[in-house]
């Protein structure tokens, strides 16, 4: 029986409690929030969950194996660090700190601590970004040319954090784990209408080694939702539209042929062919994410989404803030 | 009784020399291609049609008051300043030229030889598009914030341009149309994957004055079609999709309130509303743009797509590519 | 405070715990169920919860001043019975009964009893379904001709009820809620392909009063889901699609005009509009209709779906079975 | 060379025209209208085209070899003869004939003279029908258990014939195509609003051998175009939308399993699948259907919708329209 405790139960740390407390062999002990109405409205969602509104407590407390993090993104990197050093397996919300250097503290000190720290990029446990790995993997697609993704609608807006550091670290992960490499340089764009200081709506490109190219366009600010993924390859290519009841992702046989043996403007041919939407499977993606954090602390193995990796994503939006700082200046990483 | 001639029968030749044919009171008289088994399926279509290989002598016949221009941009220019020396008015598609300098000629040279010269920016007698700068004049959609245009689909390769000049015009000349302005500045990524020399994806940023952000992403090389264009204001906003065949526009009735009396973090709320899909009416755009030539040479009142039109958006192209081959650097427009 | 017991916890009856659970002022006492295995599930849910095999505990409680019945149909008005006699107001899963007689007795019964018997016709409590009973009372469609609706997916069979009586009382308590009338006849045909008894497959057409028609086909057997339904009027028409997430109903400001000057074939013209889709509110259908049934035992008023309005459905199923069973003939509702 | 006339050159008229004239070795000669308008309009787009008013200057003229009639349903019969008598092959647009009588004698007459008498049901030349055919005669779908055609919108009245005879001799080749049988019997049902004395809207069951059922609704008073069929087979079902753009296709991969091993009620379980959207040729029934013509005059084998087939479809319209007569009785085809 692993025993959790929350901290942070505002937007989202309701749909954690849920999920971890329906998971058999864990027990969602203590919620640690500041408002006193938010402890109350878990205490009658949950019984026997106990509350508290300073993290400490949760620290201290000796029964808690491990700290689920859903406080705002500013506050990410001074908790996990806290929790990490009073021994607790972490769970941090996405992105995982808002400065490199602080990811690069926590992965030392989780590897130091010799525990879990895992970042709740949850689309890396979701069926069809799976399934697309895997078609990715094992060259259905061909060699990659570009990915392109559009994650849009009429949001919430933070607060604290810009519309990148909100939206974009779903498709970075997403690419990340797809490309499985790390952009060489970055260059963004953004704009902010509503209120002055916050971006709002921006446009960021990505240059992969081997010439792969992708970009995203997020906003708080668009009529409808889009959830829209493209992926090119050299033999097939993918749809990827994460709104879509029924067919979520579907793979085209079709791209354009170099016809090697003619001369001149007209080499290359069109080749149409089949489009297949695969089944996928039902399971919720979060459901699926905090059974890995289980698993993981069980096995000693670390997740997908582990320390190393939210630090990558910390890392490319980091390039991505500055560059967009810079009239959209092209950022190397080294 | 207009008689025209035209220049070009490739891939787009016929559409004009259909369209054209079809008007009351305009004579198709002769065709000018390089290829005789071009021109002879021009006259099997077409009858009582001449057909020349050396575009001079279209030129010097002075039975032809007008010339269309369906060539490869790159002979645009040349072909189009040959037109108007000749006293003939002149039909052009688009980009008008390659280069900002040579539009400019262009246009000096129509200037002083008081002959029509009209660009061929179809979409802006296109009427969704007409509707979208109705709605924005009345400022229906209120202040605009941003406008994010996707012209994508496995589409046809150009031999000797990129795929800014190839799709970007259409959404460039809406764009500049709807706003009544210029960018500012300009900054674009492209890449190419089949072919080395020519980039076959593309985006760019632009920024206009008040603020207002344009986005577009144009390729060769996507899964399925999609014209699909966002207009964002502050009170209203708008997903126009081409490729729809009952409900082009969409006018969204909602968007983010900004509520003047409360103070803090959430002092912005959203307001839902009703979806619109006005009727458009299904004219033809090439067909409306061929009426709107002949227009202007009886009026002798330049058309909106005249050649100043076409010249603001070869420049904007221009610095477009331009910033494309320096790494996305922010490209100012003088 | 209301205090509330429920029969059946199978496939639905968990949705009405929930939804009745949350409401303020209601509390949920009892539940009734054979399986100790369900009972324990529903115990794990919601603390405090009483269970019971036997649906006569319930009845015979005095705490107890309302009863929900979720059970298979062939079961619904023995139970209403019981449970009216015993002096509970009652909730009835739709159909609410087998046969129309069944029907009449429990409607007098609860009468006699001064009770609220109220039949689980959820749609009535949907706001897209609400929003179209509006626009057909401002008589914004016109005089209405037809009707026609489709509700067909890969889905449950029922083990002891037909196609008909498990999906069609949607469609029916629909247009009986709109049109308010009931229909003068039905002519229905079923069939069945995986299991012989039981149709799995129907389609029935009404005539109703005045020359209108509806038809509705249903379905356990499509490849997809449909939820869709036409409402033809002679101004306007009505797209209803249940499973759109954005735009559920759409107005249609078409149709065809008569001209009155004109004499011979061609005196009809089509007249095309806007499309709108007018923004829904996006309550909860199941939990608008349990406050329905607690405001209904509070202020002595029936329901929408009172026990007369679930009579008039079970009368027109029966009538359509009866049909079915003879080949299609056509029934007359007395 | 085959040399060809055509009667009528009202709403379909002209597309006979364009897709004959455009095939090679066909030579359209001469074209035959009441309205000297009409002949005017198709001489100024086909020239040397020879025009008249009286149909017997078509039947007599021994360099025409064969007539296409596109004229009101209640005349095919009568021209057909007339043609067949003066030794021509003969198109005749669908329905064959009002009567089954009438197309009986018509298939016999042809007979007689050896000569080709085809029906214009062009849904049998068009690519997604074809598939649909093969994977049915592949037994892709497994037992074929029923099919749903809906076909409607805000259509053309006609002027003579229900919409019945207007719109479901589409359907029903289709289905006839496909199940390769007749119906051994049709109930239906229809109605009209706008005009009292022809059916507007139609729906119409009908019964197979091997328990088959297809369903279809047509309708001139829908708010928006539907052309979707659904062919449900024990293995897989097809969803048929030839609305679509891309995707006219979609095989579901998904069906109802029986399990064999287990008693009592749940003994069905649901499969779920791939969803396969096959590549569909491009290519125009109508001008397939033309090239079927030439070829089986060259041949002097029958095409698919030769004479027989038209007159079954013809035999299956009769029952649909007298059932819908007699209040929706079953009517059985001897």
């Amino acid at each position: 029986m692993l025993t959790v405790g929350l901290i942070g139960y505002g937007y989202w740390g309701p749909n954690l409690a849920r999920v971890f407390s329906e998971l058999p062999d864990v027990s969602l002990h203590t919620l640690c929030d500041r408002s006193f109405e938010r402890q109350r409205l878990a205490r009658s969602r949950f019984h026997r969950l106990s509350t508290c509104t300073n993290p400490d407590e949760l620290f201290r407390n000796p029964d808690i194996d491990a700290v689920l993090i859903a406080t705002p993104v500013s506050t990410h990197a001074q908790l996990a660090t806290q929790a990490l050093k009073a021994g607790k397996h972490v769970y941090v919300e996405k992105p995982m700190s808002m400065r490199p250097e602080d990811a690069e503290h926590l992965t030392a000190l989780a590897k130091r601590q010799r525990r879990i720290l895992m970042v709740g990029h949850t689309f890396l446990y979701s069926p069809p970004v799976r399934k697309i790995k895997q078609m990715i993997d094992q060259q259905t697609l061909g060699r990659i040319y570009y990915i392109n993704c559009s994650r849009v609608n009429l949001g919430l807006f933070q607060p604290d954090v810009s519309v990148f550091y909100d939206l974009a670290p779903h498709d970075i992960s997403m690419i990340l784990y797809w490309l499985n490499a790390d952009p060489l340089w970055v260059c963004a764009e953004g704009a902010s209408f509503v209120r002055k200081k916050i971006l709002e709506v921006g446009f960021a490109t990505m240059g992969f080694p081997r010439g792969v190219v992708a970009h995203l366009h997020v906003s708080w600010l668009a009529p409808s939702k889009l959830r829209q993924t493209t992926v090119v390859g050299s033999k097939r290519m993918i749809l990827y539209d994460d709104t879509s009841n029924n067919e979520k992702v579907k793979l085209f046989d079709q791209g354009v042929v170099r016809n090697p043996e003619t001369f001149g403007e007209f080499q290359l041919t069109y080749r149409s062919g089949d489009v297949l939407s695969p089944h996928i499977d039902a399971s919720e993606p979060l459901r699926n994410q905090a059974k890995a954090f289980v698993e993981a602390i069980e096995s000693g193995r670390p997740p997908i989404s582990d320390a190393r990796f939210g630090g990558r994503v910390v890392r490319v939006l980091d390039a991505i803030e500055a560059s967009s700082r810079q009239n959209g200046k092209r950022r190397w990483l080294r």
